[in-house]
């Protein structure tokens, strides 16, 4: 299975489980991708930001990587994250990703490059390495350092390969405006796009042409949820639907933080083993814990 | 009227309303102070930097800060923000507000800072340049780029003028924690602590012990309600009460987009004549004040 | 006298003299400014990054700027450092300093603007703030943030009123012979072009077509002997007077210490009556002043 | 060989040789370690930022470091850098490095932690991961983000097997005077202290009290030559000899184009065979390299 243009829906951006002492475990990522699938999502993509990526050895990677794929066993398209410092690196991670099944690879660019021309001849050479991989470009501002302009946008989609974004820049809704008209006019390429962010606008991102979401939010089952009430017209009903979450995605949203709120919620919901994260991460005070518990009590 | 460490409650962060042309509002100005005391508000920041302040010129910020304390007449306290790259003129601005009848000064630490002691001992001389008046820290690494750790803030509340914190560090509950901790151990001086962040964890600020918050949100009768409520004990209910405003304060608080949405409300609420930012600053797509007014609809 | 495309030569960024007490040390400004001049420098620029700018309340930056022009009486250029973050700010500057008989103004752009054609817009809007004073765009990264890339710089090149290029990006010399070679194509409006970055480079800049430099190296005499030489074809011998300076220019450009030592060196030159700088600032210790003075005897 | 606090002298950071195409070059690993240690140099460091560590396979580093330490075969030491995202991969790097013969490992921390205290928390932590191997802190606010004051310092060498400071500051001078100060008043322990910042302070930072200094300037001897001088108590005869290279220095220290200046260098010194970086990475363009070659003329 090839990522291609056409993907939509919800792609959810899985944590790495460990046990408590730090080791990789599988048998909780098994559970993990079961629980995922029974929600109806629509994909997975591994080894982002949030599924804790630097901290591991390059051979527990691969492991990860081929255990989630065995998993899911095609049943939808898993997205491996690749970004790398070199294009060594990057060019063996797709290729070992992509040998094993993975429908696609994901890149963001580094923090540094000067100017709108040098990032973008960065995401060319990038995307030479990853070949003949689809890719999908993370636009994250916010944490890589690096500003993506909806023109500069449109000059990488005259990639054939790139066939996704990952819209997560803050504030990013008009430019999702302004590259779906970009593509209505004739003068882009159309590509899928993915809202990000954790979650926190994805009634307007779908409003304003977004294909789905990508995000690692816990409760996936509410973004399946608000995609078919958007694409049933039920703009209020969506709405509601997502308010209702709104609490516990701004807690999850916490630089730093997040990951470890998700954990914690991905264990109560008996997703994973232990929320543990590994050394360099944080823990969750005591009153933390308790206010996410407060949280999920609410949402019931 | 002097700030002092039992401030509490809810102090709303003014923008400063400018004419479609760009000049100084001062008709909308009454209004505004008018509006926001009708909803029960106790106290004011001006001239932070949701008040747009580094684009006044200093007459216009005399005359703004004038023009607000007249109307506000004692009735609540008022507090400037002087945070400025020299001494010289954040003295020159402390002594000209207070001169005005400013209740206390705004002080955030710049960026740039080399350590922990660095800035420890920058604030210490910012706090010499602006005596006698008592003093509001502003802690909000994520705009200023200097982190404030619990340890510092402690060591800074040895000066007696420094009357309250304004706790913005994103997450930040945990040391809101801490800090009160300290201060219940003996072992800080009790100082005023309001939260910030545009209102998003109010709840969670109150129940940690926060006497109160000091943020810009359009809708402060919200602020002031839940702040009564949790001191009723009334948990749930303020969660209630701040849930259906989540979705509107997740919209304000987008960087660089969140102060031309507020005034768009406010001039919705008619409580300013003209949602203009002076250059350079955005401008609302129709998109976006499609999706305030969906979201304002909903509030009813 | 307005600044036009034909400005060359050694403009000297002047510091601001403060007296032991941090107040306004006019008589010290006469006697900085008779010095340069007698040195054959070709122009100054004041109230710049190196000038404290942010430190004097604006009647104090008036003052200073009266007292410079007043002295140099119409011999050489004198350019305003106007960068500040509201527009209403700059025209005030720029109004003030063209009304006293500056030949121009420079403006930086600030930090955190998205991509390329955000960084040109505010630069356009800033020069239209400034109208109609001549401008000076100091490109400046390290500093400001900004990148600039050749393409924006021949973009803003359009703007007739933007004569001069203050050139410090680090590295930036084949930034440097591509603006040169797009004017020799006939793509690019010829403007004045001065190196920067405190003189390390001069003669690798007019070797590839900077017309001079603007920097505030505490020997501008140096400066001034190595363009003369340039100019008469002598690269070995501008190389040598060059060499010997080195060690003191590498002393200079600390960051964050690099002005005191400038003041240092430039009351030992009698040219201003006290070193200090006004607080926040740094003091040398007595180590740093050792070596100062070492190197100071080897230069004779 | 293991490395302990009485390490002194010039460790060179060794780039790492590739060939045109890109593939690692150990015939030129062989013969830039055989030129270096003919110049007398007392110590290697190998995978630093200099290094393009980040841009090598793990596989391909481990290849690097066995070539390295088999060619050196215990006549001085070799310090192996192994900052890393995460504990795991930094733990395998340092006991992959150890268990080849390497006599310590390197540490810089990363950006973006939050203060003084979670900068040395974080330190401790890479320490036990790296145990038992002695390890070297590298001081390198500029690059790395984070500041480490001289209490953090002072507390971190309480660990036995923090052996060597790599004091790259910028400016540093007075922090290693006041380092050298704590340690001679029996207030820290005393340990190495290299200085670096490509060397441009070395005269300097060995009167202040370095043991030497760790850099991958491209005429090490020189480096070798003003160590001794210094012991000798020849401050001019050092001077003059440092003097002589600080163009070139100068021209090696640009941010982002220094390396491929230095292996250019290198590659005219015959010491390797391509001055090739892997991508992504600057070439130098035919006006810089008539620059150097000016600069080698010079310097005979």
């Amino acid at each position: 299975m090839r990522l291609d243009e056409n993907a939509r829906g919800v792609f959810v951006i899985t944590p790495t489980p460990f046990t408590e002492s730090g080791a990789l475990d599988l048998a909780s990522t098994d559970r993990m991708i079961d629980g995922f699938l029974a929600m109806g999502v629509h994909g997975f993509t591994i080894l982002g930001i949030m599924g804790e990526a630097p901290k591991l050895t390059p051979a527990e990677a691969l492991d990860f990587t081929r255990r989630v794929l065995k998993r899911v066993d095609g049943r939808v398209p898993v997205v491996v994250g690749v970004s790398s410092p070199g294009f060594a690196t990057m060019e063996a991670l797709a290729k070992g990703a992509m040998a094993e099944g993975a429908a696609g690879v994901m890149i963001a660019p580094p923090g540094g490059l000067r100017g709108d021309d040098a990032a973008v001849a960065y995401l060319v050479q990038a995307a030479a390495a990853v070949a003949p991989a689809p890719w999908v470009l993370q636009d994250f501002p916010q944490a890589t350092g690096t500003f993506l302009s909806v023109e500069m946008i449109r000059r990488l989609a005259a990639d054939p390969r790139l066939v996704m974004l990952k819209a997560e820049d803050w504030p990013g809704l008009d430019k999702l405006t302004a590259l779906r008209r970009l593509s209505a006019e004739g003068k882009m390429r159309r590509i899928a796009i993915l809202g990000g962010n954790g979650g926190q606008f994805l009634p307007e991102e779908l409003a304003r042409g977004a294909d789905g979401i990508m995000t690692g939010y816990a409760f996936p089952e509410m973004l399946v949820e608000v995609c078919r009430l958007m694409a049933e017209g039920q703009r209020a009903g969506a709405q509601d639907a997502f308010d209702r979450h709104l609490p516990l995605i701004r807690t999850e949203l916490q630089p730093g933080l997040g990951l470890a709120v998700r954990k914690y919620v991905l264990q109560k919901r008996s997703l994973i083993a232990s929320a543990a994260l590994r050394a360099p991460g944080p823990k969750l005070s005591p009153e933390t814990r308790a206010e996410v518990d407060f949280l999920l009590a609410r949402l019931g």
